[in-house]
């Protein structure tokens, strides 16, 4: 059976069983079922003690549920989830997702626990997400086992990027970020323990769905490494892909042996190894959201040479800085323009505007001054990416603003990254520009960074494309 | 005359008028006297063709408005700008705030205006500010002429920052800051063009003001510098001085000079400078509000020995490698905790947890743990700064948290730098942290980089310590 046939009943089961389902607030068996009734129709709570919960009828044992489970949501205690389990496969639910902690993240009794479940696994076929798992989120249909809060979750429909992670904390940073300032998730999967379902099953999952296109994982060891490296050697021709793994320095590394029990390998392997296999690495939190949202956005450029359009003199200053800085990711360039595009910029702005790469238009120059700089960069050949620094200070620059940019940014095929600032209300702008289809981030530091990572994937397209011929 | 006497009508002035108040909601002059209204008792506009304006009488004529005006806020077009502030000038107007543009940053026209300021200023000795400013906000009393939206402004109150910025928009960042997450500011001065007070005023003006312990500067270039970095010198013994200074790479300076006009001196030297003098620098716009918050509110470190705790594996790594990679700024330390210290990390802690630095709770730990893990830790003579990563996933970890880890830390003299992170609601955690005095950050990288500042004010204190001895 193939991995997207496997899956079905995860990312679509027609039926789904809360084990462990509870009528008091705050519990996670609470909050589980509360969230999955706005998504799923055929939803049964199982409960020894309870005759219906939130309007459900709740059905006291496993063995009482009717055939064909898509999917159970085990939120019982880890001694309890492991019986459970076997209860539903043997009562043939496809596959079980055990939130439940307690398990080899809590020493030697846990991690017997595990073998027990991927005995049942192996004996009955059942797929096993976890334990320890933060489970699914599909924006798609809504589908939800996140019990941990995470905002507006409309807010997180309509993107690309399937985020697989092995904690918990990692996802909802992201998740936090769909809600705040945009974040195209196609699906969110929490791995947990990892006694069946690992991230090499999931990257096979996602190679195949048409709505991802850029796979982030965070994982603090893959297990399966070998087959991964070499699978994702071959999704990374045709979508991104993004690791979170720290670790890079010895006393990182030391704290990675203590944290999960395992030899951290040296880093300059793992660096070399994600190189060769043609995944990206990030190295913080911020850092994997950031760069997926930029990668799963906007096309890729063609080389590294930057145009910064700014209203602001100083902050176009900063930001070469950070473009021309060195950097063990990949070189950027400042571009030259060409002759054409320098007398179009002197002809389009303000006299005592600034036209030399980075452009400041001036405090003075309004909308329309900047939207043709963007133009004019933008057909420069010389030009692969562009920066624009957006500043909302009345009264030259406007509220439409940021529509004007994003209209003309995507009349391109080259990538524009905007950097938006206005004190309280700049997340609002970051908002706007994503929902326009734009990527946008708060500070200049992360503007660039994420212009690195794009070029980074050119790199790495240019590779395998060389390869190829 | 003192400075703190010539200053007194721009921070306490007791009649206020604008010049170019207006009817019109949108403009400069409508938007600065609404915003006036509320903290100044004597407030009058001048506006010759009006009669009145948001409920207050308007005056059609400088000449006619009453004696003694503290304050003039200035926001009509350059050429009509001069001309008042001479008007104002010979009225005995104490001090001009010149809000209106125009001027140097257009070119030589511009120029050749501020020239006019200045000789009227030598010749009346009325104080000016601007042009091209964004004047000045005031928590302790309300006072604000500044005619960019900036959020809510009672949460700006009650700090110890003066923020003094060349440009408005660095300056709008830390209101944003002081709105989101909590910033602590003593006053924002927006100094523009500069034709007559200068960073170097307000650097005597608030290191003689007890209510202020930080100063931030942006200034693209100080022209009276020698006498600046000499007074610096002085001042950074007994307050952190920090300056946003852009143009660290051969690029960087290049657009320094094509947005200034003037020639950006070698960046070592300025380097150099600065640590010679006292001076902490920052490169961005973030950098500088994430340090100065945390040089204002937290107490200097001894050495530089960090203690991280974590409830979330894989960010104990992430912090580590922060902590431990090369950097310019200062070297950072995991520490070693005393034998004490680790029989009592035992003690408290869960059996399979790390207690190693990166003390690692585990998602399983609930507040009590925490808690306890950071009271040990703070004991540890070998210990200077703890980094707490704080996370909210339940059902270990209550809300209560934040209120349990702000008292334990601040019952200590060392200071404790948090993470936060709950999706959507991270911010909402960290101003709470704000509140209770402590300072957090919404990623791994920029809590380091705070700890970093503090440890570096530490050294420079050190510096000058030798040297008085």
């Amino acid at each position: 059976m193939s991995i997207q046939e496997d899956l079905k009943p995860l990312f679509y089961p027609e039926t789904v069983a809360v084990i462990g389902a509870s009528n008091t607030p705050g519990k996670i068996g609470h909050i589980i079922l509360k969230v999955l009734k706005s998504s799923v129709k055929k939803l049964y709570p199982v409960n020894p003690r309870e005759n219906e919960i939130l309007g459900l009828k709740v059905y006291n044992r496993i063995e009482d549920l009717p055939e064909n489970i898509s999917m159970a949501v085990i939120t019982i205690s880890a001694v309890h989830a492991v019986e459970a389990v076997r209860s539903c496969a043997q009562k043939g639910v496809k596959i079980a997702v055990i939130v439940s902690g307690g398990f080899g993240e809590t020493g030697e009794k846990g991690l017997l626990l595990e073998d027990e479940l991927r005995t049942i696994h192996k004996e009955y076929g059942i797929r096993l997400m976890g334990p320890n798992s933060l489970g699914i989120f599909l924006p798609e249909t809504g589908l939800d086992t996140i019990f941990v809060e995470h905002g507006d979750k409309a807010l997180s429909g309509g993107g690309g990027i399937a985020f697989i992670t092995q904690s918990g904390s990692v996802g909802t940073e992201a998740l936090g970020i769909a809600s705040n300032t945009g974040y195209g998730m196609r699906a969110f999967i929490g791995l947990g323990n990892k006694v069946d379902l690992t991230e090499t099953d999931f990257l096979e999952y996602f190679s195949r769905d048409n709505d991802t296109n850029c796979l982030a994982f965070y994982s603090e060891s893959i297990d399966d490494g070998k087959i991964f490296l070499e699978n994702a050697r071959e999704v990374s021709k045709k979508k991104a892909i993004i690791i979170l793994k720290a670790g890079r320095t010895e006393a990182g590394q030391s704290a990675v042996s203590s944290h999960t029990g395992k030899l951290a390998g040296s880093d300059n392997v793992v660096n070399g190894a994600f190189r060769q296999y043609g995944i990206q690495r990030a190295f913080d939190e911020e850092e994997i959201c950031d760069a997926s949202k930029t990668l799963s956005m906007l096309p890729v450029p063609r080389s590294n040479r930057v145009a910064v359009i700014t209203a602001a003199g100083g902050y176009g200053v900063m930001c070469t800085d950070y473009i021309e800085q060195k950097d063990a990711r990949i070189k950027l360039h400042l571009a030259d323009f060409s002759d054409e595009t320098n007398k179009r910029l002197k002809n389009i702005n303000l006299p005592f505007a600034s036209i030399h790469n980075p452009v400041d238009i001036t405090a003075s120059a309004g909308d329309d001054i900047y939207v043709e700089t963007l133009d004019a960069v933008l057909k420069d050949e010389g030009v692969d990416l562009v920066i624009c620094l957006t500043f909302f200070t009345p009264p030259a620059i406007t509220k439409d603003l940021v529509k004007k940019i994003s209209d003309k940014a995507l009349e391109y095929e080259k990538p524009v990254i905007t950097f938006a600032q206005y004190g309280p209300f700049t997340n609002k702008y970051l908002k706007e520009f994503y929902d326009r289809g734009m990527v946008g981030f708060s500070s200049v530091y992360r503007t660039v960074r994420a212009a690195r990572f794009l070029v980074e994937r050119n790199h790495i397209l240019n590779i395998f494309g060389e390869e190829n011929e």
